[in-house]
Order: C-alpha cells, then structure tokens, then sequence
C-alpha cells in the first residue's frame, strides 16, 4: 500500500497542462506499489497512472525505468507507457517529487496462483527478456549478492528477535552463496521483483507487467528465479513442482536457456530467497509503529532458502 | 486511507455477474473512505466504487445508509447511487462482508480551502437537507450528544498525555454542553460528515458528496455546524469569516432557518467540535502501532473547541 505524498487539485491541473491528455476528471490514490505514491487519475482522454517517486527511488535511475518502459512497450510488452508531455519529456516535478504519467493497463493480479498462471508468467517473462536485449541503457542491480552481507549487518542484530538462530542461518547461507555464485551466465535487463501483485490477468491472459523500479542488469537466470519464488511455493515452503515445471517449460520455449543456467538454478534461486528475507528482515526490524506499510513476513522466505539449500538440481523443480 | 479487506479476482468476477455492468477490466484499492474498504472497479461499462463494509459499521444500518443514497440521488443530490443487481438488491455479500456497488463520481476534493468552496458548500448543504426531507426512514446519531460522555470515560484516563489538562477541561465542556444543548431544533437526515475530503469539487463547481456512514437523524444546524469547523477555521482555531459567511449567507438562501437554529449556533458547533475531538481522541490512544490508518491529530479540533467556548453569538460567524 502506497500513497506518501498528496497532491492538490491545482498541482495536479498545472500538471496535466503540461501533456495532452486533458484536463482530470478525478484522482484517487490507489493501494498499489509500495516504494511510490500511485494514483489513478480519470482524464478526459481516459485512465492513466500518476506517479511520484518516493525517497526511496534514486532520481538518477529514473531515465533507466522510464526509458526502459518506453522501450518494452515499444516491442510489445504490455507494460506502462510513459506518456511524454508537451516538451517530449516523461519526467518532472510534481509536488516536490519527481513524477511520470504512465498508460493504464487493464486487469488485476492473481491472488490465488494456479498452474494456468504459472504458464503464461513463463511466456511473459522470456519476452519481457527478448525484448530488453537491444536496450542501451545498464543499471546495477543494487540488491544483488555484493548488497546482501552489508544489508545482513545492518539488521542481524535483531535477527533472533523475529526467529531464533536466523542470524546464524543466514550469515552460514551468505557464506556459501559468496562462495558458489555464479560467473558468466547470460546477462540483461531483469524485472527483478516480478512478484504476482506486479502481473496483472484480464480473461486468464496477462494484460500488464507493472512496477520495474528494481528493473536491472543481471544474470536472466536470476529473473527465473525470483519468480519461481514468488509463483511456485505454498507455504510454508512447498514447493508446487506443476507450478514450477510449467513455469520453466514456457520460458525454455521461448527463450532457450544454457546448460550453465540450468546448473545454476539451485544457487540462484536460494540467493533470490536470500534476497527477499534480508528486505523484509530490514523492513520488519526498521518499520516504526504507526507506519502506513505494514511489512512482509521476512520468514516466508526463510522456508523457501531452506527449501532451495536442500536442492540437489534443477531437476528438483521439475526440468526434465 | 483505507482498504482493509482483499477482494480476490475470482470472487469479483462471481459478484459481478449478481449485476448487469459488464465484467471487471481492473480493481484498485483506493484511499477514500477511512470505515470502509473501497475500490474502484473499471467495468465493461465504465467506473464504479464498491464498499465493502468493515466492522466499525453495523450491518443493521445499511439499509438506512443505501436507501438514503439512492433517494437523494433520485432528488438530483449528486451522490453515489447504489446499483441494484439482477435481483433488484443493492446488499449483498463479498469476502464475508456486506458490499455494495455505487455510481462513480467525478471529481477531487479540495486540498486548499477558499471561500468559493464554502459558497457551494453551503447551496449544496441546504440542498441536502431539503431533499432528505421526505427520506422514510430514520436513524439515532451515534456519535450525539448522549454518546460523548461515556466516550470521554473511554479515553479520559489518556487525554493529559495527549494534551496536560485535557481531561479536564473536556470533563467542563461536556458538563456544559449536557446543560446548555438545544431542543426542538429543526430536524431530518443530516450527513454529519461533511468535511472537504467528502465533497468532490469538478471546474470550481460540486460534483460529488460522498460518504454518508455516518448520516443520521438529528438537527439540521448540527450539520451546518460540523461543516463550519471542518472548512472554515485555519489552523490553529482561528476563524475565517470570510468562508463562514459565504458558507452560512449560501445555506441560509436555499434552506431559511430560525431564529432559535441561528442563536443556537455557538453551542452547536461546540458540541461538533468536542464530537470530531473525542473520536479522534480515543483512535489516538487505542490506535496499535503499525496501524493501516494513520489517527488524525485530536488537538487540532481542541482549538477550534476553545474558539467556540469564546463566542457570545452568531454573530461572530459573520451572521447579519
């Protein structure tokens, strides 16, 4: 749940000014990304999607998404289209924060994951990878694994406060994820957080790929992996292998993957679980009381490492 | 800022089809509404609001709360319409709640307050209260002046915390009020809730009233007095009489009232003013940390209390 900063009626009349959309019919703040303040915003053209960017997005790697966003749709991605203004910028100021109006896109998100959508999230995924090979532009991935030890320290202290023995558990992981990275795997543009409420479903086909603020340059690998996390387990930690088969089966279709992804899918998958414990680690320890955003259980993610640490091979997640 | 309650795209799509709107494009939470769980549906038919109603309403006052809604709307009141599914109902449930679909509205409310909008604030007021004027059915103000005192005894205990001497002098208030309050004030349906974020705002000119959970029965010079503190008072609890005149000259050409609602003025809006503190004052203290809904400052209405407490006549409102 998101909606941070206000904005008036006026701000938002001058701001429309500036594009060729009309003027606002209405504007409502929607329960939707949590990193940015996003409203859907009726205009007399139609619905678009209003949003500033909150202090946690660094203002530098806004030309990366946003450009990267143009980019995707160009190719057929059903991702937001950054609508330019008069002066063929996408970005300003608005409210103090820096703002972009994106293409609405229709559908809602899947609460409850069936195979179905596990097999078009295959698809999607190995296009929305096809598509990012010509894009100019690179970006870190600023929560890859050289992030993980210095995010670890920053909240280990407080570790056994939410699960006895986790600061341990974890610091042994990190170790054998530093040690077994790795190296050389086909590398581009990556969603990097393609959770299910970042896909959206109109008449079971995927009618939108939202929320690319952690978009990045890293292992494709590693993008596979992250979802098989956030599509493939119920909880506490099991692993659903038909979710998980389809899941791969349609993104090997699609975009052939090496022997050496397949190898490394074990160990980029516990480093995707890694990845996603430590924010919610650090978040559920940082969080004040009263905060607007309730965070995420960090120990979902605990049961879905422990899972992939017991992995022999990718076998294990249905590959033939 | 709402949004308590996840709506699963299957179970929309079941709830729908009780309708004839077409089916879902999209679903958003929206932050409107601080009772009730609100979303705005995009159908195959256009833009609609569907509530779910969350406990703090009681499901025995929805008939009230619908029936009312759809006999303003049909008087020209522009405000949400509860839309009757294939069955002829406008209630039924969703997610184990009661839930109703209800016109969308255009419009933003005003984030900056000027004496045009309390001009036509106090037309559409009065408009209001004429139109409610044959609604059939009736319902007790629970948050009226019987209701204040045990919830002062609720949050007393707290109150210095919050402000030294509070208790205090809330406990002289009351005892004021209860001795002082009027009788045999015009009465019908009031909206008791009629701040800025209720009333939406298109080209300078009303578009919208939303939110009646709170509409009730009671004296119409109450509601006149609950719009006085919530849009004409700049912070802290000084008055702007420029806005209270245009609100109060505005109401009083479409709806006249009397010499007793006009002397009772001062009290009335004393009483609105220790009404919105007290219950902002108890979520203050019983709000737990990590709460969705951020408590609104209680204080803010104990100036606006004290401005009240100070005033000989209504006179002082910039009545002739």
């Amino acid at each position: 749940m998101a909606v941070y900063t206000e904005v008036s009626d006026d701000a938002l009349d001058a701001f429309l000014e500036q594009y060729r959309v009309g003027r606002a019919l209405s504007c409502k703040g929607i329960a939707e990304g949590v990193e940015n303040s996003n409203y859907l915003v009726q205009t007399e053209t139609g619905p678009l999607i209003l949003t500033l960017y909150e202090k946690r997005v660094d203002p530098g790697d806004l030309p990366f998404f946003l450009g990267l966003m143009d980019h995707l749709a160009a190719r057929g991605i059903p991702c937001p289209t950054p609508v330019r203004g008069r002066d063929g910028e996408t970005l300003r100021l608005l409210a103090g924060r820096p703002a972009a109006l994106v293409s609405f896109l229709s559908g809602m998100w899947p609460r409850h994951i069936t195979p179905h959508h596990c097999d078009r999230l295959g698809t999607a995924l190995a296009r929305l990878h096809a598509a990012g090979r010509d894009f100019p532009m690179t970006r870190r991935n600023g929560l890859g694994l050289p992030d993980w030890r210095p995010l670890f320290d920053r909240c280990a202290d407080h570790a056994d406060e939410v699960h006895p023995g986790l600061a341990a558990e974890l610091d042994r992981d990190l170790a054998d994820l530093e040690a077994g990275w790795p190296v050389g795997l086909p590398t581009g543009v990556i969603h990097a957080d393609l959770f299910p409420d970042n896909v959206f479903f109109l008449r079971d086909e995927i009618s939108g790929l939202i929320d690319f603020y952690f978009a990045c340059t890293d292992f494709l690998a590693y993008d596979v992996a992250v979802c098989l996390n956030a599509w493939c387990f119920e909880r506490p930690g099991e692993l659903n292998v038909t979710k998980a088969r389809r899941l791969l089966d349609r993104y090997r279709a699609t975009r052939p993957v090496t022997d050496a992804e397949v190898a490394a899918l074990p160990v980029l998958a516990q480093g995707a679980a890694i990845r996603f414990l430590l924010t919610r680690l650090y978040d559920w320890v940082n969080t004040p009381p009263g905060a607007l955003v309730k965070p995420k259980d960090p120990l979902e993610y605990l049961h879905i490492l422990r899972f992939h640490r017991g992995v022999d091979g990718a076998a294990a997640y249905g590959l033939a």
